[in-house]
């Protein structure tokens, strides 16, 4: 506990995994909570499968990469 | 607010997703919220790993088709 | 097959879950699907529990209503 | 995008809910991402209902508090 | 390693929720994985929240009761 | 109902999916749920993604493989 799951668009590097993971476990060992206790899951989705606004990401968000 | 979140067997099509998104944020709207707000993300997921009654969908349901 | 898990804000009214249900089953039936085939789960979510910027939902939405 | 599912034991407080959800957004703000991108929503889950090692956390860490 | 998420009606006896914690524990121990590294996690949905086939269970499944 | 989500390292074998998915329906029809009712959905996430106690499991578990 906690169980952490993110979801973002495919393409995350694997620097920002590292970053991502490590920066949200320590939001909780701030909290009090031990950092071992704390799991992270990353669930990269293709950017046609994300819909924002009735809009496919792939299409809306062209332009914009993944850190 | 709110965020949709589709499990689907993997293949499905570009078109069947943009209207798998569209179509649900459009349900949102006619509820009153702004299309803008609507989050919807499809998570394709092989069959193989979907079970049905203690089967792999790969075995029981192989002629079937996504959309 | 699918499954949709659905995020909103707790107070969602029974009709407004009966038009989500309706709603979303029918956007899988118009691509073929049979309706029995798909499940629909809504997750209620306090506000105090969404944050969005970096902001509780409970401060920055809080004049808004769930449907 | 991106989306953040945060799955504890019930009880935390609004101020630790607050500071789960500020501190996970800077950790995309400080990747580049908008913060008003981030969603975070916390899912609140009564002990008895999270098993660690084939044993219901209600019994296993019937001392830990949440923050 | 791995984390289950189990949802359900409303309504589980703490008894029915032991035995899932418990069995689905024993599935990943029968495969090699150690216990303590199985997370399980039972998320219980009010019926009116569920849809199956655009109707809500609290309908069409008037009659039946969780475990 | 019930729609049970397991998440785990990718790599996993058909064969271990296949008693993943017996052995979970078999749980659920011990309480006297019909197995016809039980869905189950297997999310295969890459090691790098998978964070415990802040570290990436690609590093911190590299010797171990998934069933």
């Amino acid at each position: 506990m906690p169980i952490v799951h993110v979801y973002m668009w495919s393409g995350v590097s694997r620097e920002a995994k590292d970053k991502i993971i490590k920066g949200i476990t320590k939001v909780f060992e701030e909290l009090g909570i031990p950092g071992h206790a704390v799991e992270v899951v990353i669930l990269e989705v293709p950017r046609e499968n994300w819909g924002v606004g009735g809009e496919q990401a792939s299409e809306k968000f062209k332009e914009e990469r993944p850190p």
